[in-house]
């Protein structure tokens, strides 16, 4: 694929930023990827709304805000709320279903991921934005699986770098088995 | 000001984008601003280009992309050739004056700050682009100085809080003596 947009939304604490950090790292150090990645905060940077949008190409990208959008991966309810609406027919939608109530089912690709409650398993909630990465990467085949876990292990803080590890693999595999159950193998966003 | 913009442009490895955060986060917790940064990185993510736009605003910010920069920081030759074309006649170039030469003077309102070598004087040349924030908070109006000094004195790794300040100290107190030079008080953006 020579392009892809993500974007992740959720609230302030929930490491947002950083999964797309990881997704922007993962393509351009170990994909060999253009990246271009935008956070928008507001004053209340605690607990306020966070959202990150990666565009990732083979080429210069000279517009920075996402246009058409492969995944959309959303983790609070607020965020559910403002960041649906400009979505295509084929963005592939991920839902945190701890922290997410759909109004109703008006978008064809939706799944439902527990990743603040496979976290929580995990024995830390703020890596449940790891989860979703690999969520992300379990559901679609925007990146290479090996490069993000490079990216992981040489970019998260030292010491998490296992806990972020099986996260990011526990969401991947909670995303191949949605799949399975569906009797699809990947999803082309 | 109700929105300003900045750009700051140089090399992986010279802490750009720590630079722009810096200021994002000096304006949204400290200031109470919305603010939106776009990052951009090419495959080689060391010694390839890096360029940081920080749009601040009263309001949030629908378009990341810079339009009409207030302030643009530039920290080597390439970022030099390639961030200085779409200027508005109002806008502040800040050259770090050890890693650019000019080609002509083109622009009015160009200043020449040493940020590396100033750096380099403090011990550690990765501090230069805090120099770099100091020189454009203390040429500019955009920011309260207690606001980035406290978003330093927060965000930037432990034990290295006060050389980050001395580096957005030195910086400012450059600017500011450039400013007396000319019989300014201060510029606005």
């Amino acid at each position: 694929m020579s392009r892809f947009e993500v974007r992740i939304a959720g609230q302030g604490g929930q490491g947002i930023v950083t999964a797309g950090v990881m997704i922007g790292r993962a393509a351009s150090v170990f994909g060999g990827k253009n990246v271009t990645l935008t956070q928008s905060y507001g004053p209340e940077s605690r607990g306020g709304a966070s959202k990150v949008e990666v565009i990732v190409s083979d080429e210069k990208v000279h517009y920075p805000k996402i246009r058409k959008p492969n995944v959309v991966a959303i983790m609070s309810q607020e965020a559910y709320q403002k960041n649906l609406e400009d979505l295509n027919g084929n963005a592939i939608v991920v839902l945190d279903s701890g922290m997410v109530q759909e109004d109703s089912s008006n978008h064809a690709r939706v799944y439902h991921v527990p990743a603040t409650r496979i976290a929580e398993s995990l024995g830390k909630r703020i890596v449940a934005s790891m989860v979703m990465v690999g969520a992300i990467i379990g559901l679609t085949n925007i990146l290479d699986s090996g490069f993000v876990e490079n990216a992981v292990a040489k970019y998260t803080p030292r010491g998490t770098e296992q806990l972020n590890l099986n996260a990011f693999k526990s969401g991947r595999e909670y995303a191949q088995k949605l799949l399975q159950e569906q009797g699809v193998t990947s999803q082309q966003g």
